[in-house]
This record gives C-alpha cells, sequence and structure tokens, in this order.
C-alpha cells in the first residue's frame, strides 16, 4: 500500500495520521492550513532553483473559494499557496457579462503575480491550470461540458487557453471544462478524479468502482473500464448549512456546541445515519426537532445527529444502488471520519477504500499535472 | 356521498367546485380568503339572533399565523373570522417566559372581543377553543402532549381551562395539548382529526385508514380500531420554503413564474414526482439545479418540479409504507390537486379518498366543537 493511502481495515488508525490535511474547496471553510501552506525554506529554496522549468500553477476556482497552489511538476508537490473569499459567486454578483470576465482575469492574474513574486517568478514562465466555476455559465468563460464516457486519463477532457495579464506580465491559463450526463452535472471534481487515477497504486481500480468526493454537493463518480459512465450528486453539505441557519431546526441544533464532538456526537451521529435508513429526508429531518422537544440530545449533539441523516442517506443510497463495485472515499480530515461511519454502517465497508485526507487534497493538484502534461 | 366529499374517481371535476376554501394554518399564506372570510350579512343577522346561547370560538394558533372564528355550534357553520401575523413564535422572539403567557394572553383578549364586538357579545358568553402552538414551549401555557393511542371520539384529549381577559370582561379558553408518540409530535391537527372523525360520513373509517394533513409540517395519521395509533411528518412545505428561498436551488426556481402553473407546470410536477421514486432528497434535489442548466423547465415550471420532488418522497414513502388501508386527503385548495396528482402516481389511487377542500378548511373548527362539547 503507498504511503497515504489507506485500505478499510486500517482507516480507523490512519485517519488519525492524515488527520491534517486541508479542506475541499467548496465545503465552506476557507481558513487556510498552516501545516501545508508553505514548505520549510531551505527545502523551498531547494525547489525555486528547478522551479523555472519544472513547475505548474494549479488553480481550484470554487463558487465561495479561489485557491492557487504552486506545484513541482515532477512529483506534485505543493511549494506554495494563496487562497481567498474570491469564488465565483461572489465574482458574478451584480456585475454584466463583460465585467464578470474582467473580474475573473483580474484577479488571477493578481494573485498568480503576487504568489510567483514571493519566488522570483513571472506568468509567462509558469503555466496555470484552472478549474471549477471559472469554465461555468457565472465564470470567467463558458466551456461545454465534456460527457460521458470520460476517460480517466484525461484524454476526453475540453479546455481552452486564455490568455491573461497586462503587457509585460502575460500568461496563459488552461481552462478546464466540467463534466455532464443526461441528468447530472460537475465542474472541479473532474481534476480531482484525473489526479486520482494518475497515482499507479489506484490505476487498476479505474475497471471497476465508485468514488466518493464528499464537499457542499457531493460527488459519487461511477467508473468502468477506464472511464466516468456515471455520477450522481447528493446535496449534503448544502442541505447541512441551509437547514441549520435557515430552518426551524436552527433551533435544535448547534453545529459547533457541546455534545457535537466525541463520544456523545459520534453516537448521535450513528443515531442519525439509522435514522435515515428506509425513510425519506424530509420525515428523518422531523426526528432533529423532536429530539430537541423531547430534549434527547443536546443541540451539539443533534447536530451531529443531523450530519447522520444526511450522510445517511447518501450511504444508504450507495448501498442499495452501488452493486458490488469497490467503493474509494476521498474526504478531508473533516468530512473522512463521519463518512467512513456511515459507509460502514450502511455495510459498504467491506469493499470500501478510504484515501488519506492529505492524499485527498491534492487530487486536484495532480489532476491539473495531468491535463498539462496532455493539453498545455 | 356527502356534500364536500368526494371519493378518489371523482377527484378531478370535485376538486373545481371545492376549489375556493381557505389556507391551512402554517402553510405561509396568510391572506384571507375573501370567500370565508363571513357570511352574507342577512343570513348572519339570523345566525346572530340565536348565537347568545349556541355559538363558540374557535382559534387556530400557529407557529407563523393566528386564526379566530365564530361557530354556530349546532352545525359548525363558520359565521364570521379574524386573522392576523400574531403566531407564537412571533410572540416568543425575544420574550422573556413571563412577557410571553402575557402577550399570548393580551392577543387572545383582544381579538376575541374585536370579534364579538360586532356581534353585541362578550368574553363571557361565549366559550373558546384554542389549539396549535398555544400550548407549546413557546406558548401561552405548556401542556403536556396526549399519548397514544388517542381515540379519535377524543376522550384521550388533554386540555386546560384558563382564564383570559380583564375585570368586566373576562372569558375562559379550553387549551388543547398536541399528541406524540415515541419520536414524532403534532400540535393542531389532533383537532382536525376529531373533527374528521366526528362526521358521520367518515366515523366509519376509523376502524382502519391513513389520514393525510398536508402543510408546513405535512402529517400522516395512521388510524387503527378507532384511535390514531401513530403519525408521520414530513417537512414538505418548510423546504420547499427554505430551499427556494436559501439554498443554491433559489436561482434555478421561480415559484410564481412562467410555467409554474397549468399544463407546463403539471408535466413538470409528474417529472419531480417520478424524479423522486427510488432517490434520496439529498440527491433528487440537484436535479432542480441541472433542470435549470439545461434549460429543462423555465423557472416557474422548475418550481413545480421541486414540488413534485419534495411531495412525491411523501407520496412514494406512503405507497411503500400504508399497506392496503384507506387514505383520505385532506388538503385546501392549493395543495389538494399536486397531492391527488402526487399520490396517484405513486399507485395510491385505487384507495384514496379526497376530502373538498372547503371541508377541509373546517376540519379544526369541528374538531374544537367536539372538544367543547366533551371537555368545555
Amino acid at each position: 500500500m503507498a504511503d497515504g493511502t489507506t485500505r478499510s481495515s486500517r482507516w480507523k488508525t490512519d485517519r488519525l495520521q492524515n488527520g491534517r490535511g486541508g479542506t475541499r474547496a467548496g465545503d465552506g471553510d476557507l481558513r487556510p492550513s498552516a501545516s501545508d501552506l508553505r514548505l520549510p525554506l531551505p527545502s523551498r529554496r531547494r525547489a525555486m532553483a528547478s522551479c523555472k522549468s519544472a513547475c505548474f500553477l494549479s488553480c481550484d476556482w470554487g463558487s465561495s473559494a479561489f485557491r492557487l497552489r504552486l506545484v513541482r511538476r515532477s512529483d506534485c508537490t505543493v511549494m506554495d499557496e494563496l487562497r481567498s473569499g474570491d469564488g465565483a459567486a461572489v465574482l458574478a454578483r451584480r456585475r454584466t457579462a463583460a465585467e464578470r470576465r474582467k473580474a475573473f482575469e483580474g484577479v488571477l492574474a493578481d494573485r498568480v503575480a503576487r504568489l510567483l513574486r514571493r519566488h522570483g517568478l513571472t506568468a509567462a514562465e509558469v503555466p496555470v491550470a484552472v478549474s471549477g466555476m471559472a469554465s461555468s455559465s457565472i465564470g470567467w468563460r463558458e466551456l461545454p461540458y465534456a460527457g460521458v464516457p470520460f476517460r480517466v486519463d484525461g484524454r476526453d477532457a475540453i479546455a481552452a487557453s486564455v490568455p491573461f495579464g497586462t503587457a509585460g506580465a502575460r500568461g496563459r491559463a488552461l481552462l478546464v471544462s466540467g463534466i455532464r450526463t443526461g441528468d447530472e452535472a460537475l465542474r472541479g471534481e473532474e481534476a480531482e478524479l484525473l489526479g486520482f487515477f494518475s497515482r499507479p497504486e489506484w490505476r487498476g481500480m479505474a475497471d471497476d468502482c465508485v468514488v466518493v468526493l464528499p464537499g457542499t454537493h457531493s460527488k459519487h463518480a461511477v467508473v468502468r473500464r477506464g472511464a466516468v459512465t456515471d455520477f450522481r450528486t447528493y446535496m449534503t453539505g448544502e442541505l447541512f448549512a441551509v437547514l441549520s441557519a435557515h430552518s426551524m431546526l436552527r433551533h435544535s441544533v448547534e453545529p459547533e456546541g457541546r455534545g457535537a464532538q466525541g463520544a456523545k456526537g459520534s453516537r448521535a451521529f450513528e443515531a442519525g445515519v439509522a435514522c435515515a435508513k428506509g425513510r425519506p429526508l424530509s420525515e428523518a429531518l422531523f426526528r432533529v426537532r423532536t429530539n430537541g422537544l423531547f430534549r434527547r440530545h443536546e443541540a451539539g449533539a443533534n447536530a451531529a445527529f443531523l450530519s447522520g441523516v444526511l450522510i445517511g442517506a447518501e450511504a444508504h443510497d450507495l448501498a442499495a444502488r452501488g452493486g458490488r463495485s469497490p467503493v474509494v472515499l476521498c474526504a478531508n480530515a473533516r468530512l473522512q471520519v463521519p463518512y467512513a461511519q456511515a459507509f460502514e454502517q450502511a455495510g459498504i465497508y467491506p469493499r470500501l477504500s478510504v484515501l488519506g485526507a492529505a492524499e485527498a487534497d491534492r487530487l486536484s493538484v495532480q489532476g491539473h499535472g495531468v491535463l498539462l502534461d496532455r493539453l498545455g
């Protein structure tokens, strides 16, 4: 087993070792994770010596967050990073299409220049790959979705080379489109999927598996004979946020409150997963309310119950529809434990692999590497 | 078949005849329905002549709305009505428990006096029944829930006689509690259930049926051998409101927009019901988003699709879990058509009865009559 990846039998210990990692774009947590923000200075200096010809920039442009990373091309090590709240939804607000395009280009040019200046480099020297909402209808330049089957070596990817910057500091970005099926769409996760299957130890699974990418809009990608053939989206993270803030359930849950973590939180989460089985969400959710009314859990633990209901619905559906295919969970440190717990409870455990959280955080960087090698 | 009630084979024509009716408390539509606000003046005068000894007041106190009706005791005809936005959640906001109790009493005393003054009556002369959130923990005086089995003749109801008003204008209100099971709770619908089974033509169904009361929190009451033995709550109406206003889906739906009504809306609703089958809501909801992205429906019709997903989840669950019991739908004019359509699509049609919308609107009044006869 390669470093940073764990098979199901070991996830419970490995998740602790892998518990640092950053956060996936779009999961609402925009705090920089200090531990992976920069390498220690001496190794950065060594890396920089060869960077001019051997680096690229990886940009993950979500709805609510912007993330740019300087990456060593040979092994996709992240050498430096910038994050900001300039997500696509933020930039698109109250702007005409022309103003919006200018705003996207301006933000990218500014951030690229700022990040590269730290290393004595310029935009002209370092290629940039951009995935996520920048290629959407509210983005920088709209690109059509690629279709399915979408081969996981990247040959079906749709991308455009777009110039940016001002005279004297011009660069080109490889803007990557998403994928769609008849009923579903994703943008950004295509890079993560390419990154996942670029790793030699996982390549063999491309014959038959389901890759789970939790987040605001959790994605389950069905992969057969080397291609993504279908995927499903669950609004798990967004439902948690919207219901906790705006529904009647806000009186019954405190996501950061007492009992949200630890044994109490874990038991409440387990009860939520059990409650979601064989019940439509609209009914299971009302149990969050009666838990509060009947003082069954503290508000913190009840937030864990709500999380269990939502992640449980996803897990039970995967169990019912996933057949016997292996399942790979690629989650950040915060989501890895609850998803693995729910998958275990739903009976997926025997065919489950869990990617280390730090490795999951690097998937889009690795995918950008694949795309730049192929198309850049 | 009694006037105002329709069996399944006729609902499609009857719903048009019954299409006026008011709105159920708590469904978010607080506009008075002019047609049932008052009887024409001459018949009101005739009714008033005998009212002093033969009237009662029926108060339905929801989370967001207050509704008080003057009712002829002999046949539960509504003779006059007052509505306001003084719901329990509104009154409870930023008040201590003592201030809250005072606020509830003040609102009731004021509205009772105002309504009775129109008819030359005083609070001392007319009994008042109050159901809904007034007996909850954020209400006037908290009453414990009644348990199940809860007999539909009202003998298991829990109520308290509470004085209100000032010297010279004092009255007493019969404050009614809700019902709970191990996991579920309701307040207000117990009066509707008592009202339903007080009607001779429906009494026979108390042996075995499921009564569906759609609304913000839709209730399905399981009735066996003359008693409510269980019930389930679906947050259908609230999810529609919260997701339309606060989630990413708000960009894809316009509840009052083009295509929301008529044949386009009906087809989109049907597609939503089909989409909800065998899919967790968190996944089906994302189709609302891709419908928008792929320009599959106008935003108005897409709101009908969202409604179809949510009501469809309820209908499919009822179909899967309701066994072979007869189902009675008691919905206001706005919800009757979509619920009947979804129930038909889910295969419940052969065992479905639909109560007329105007009759459904009177159920709590009739239930209050039962309770005053028994306990008042």
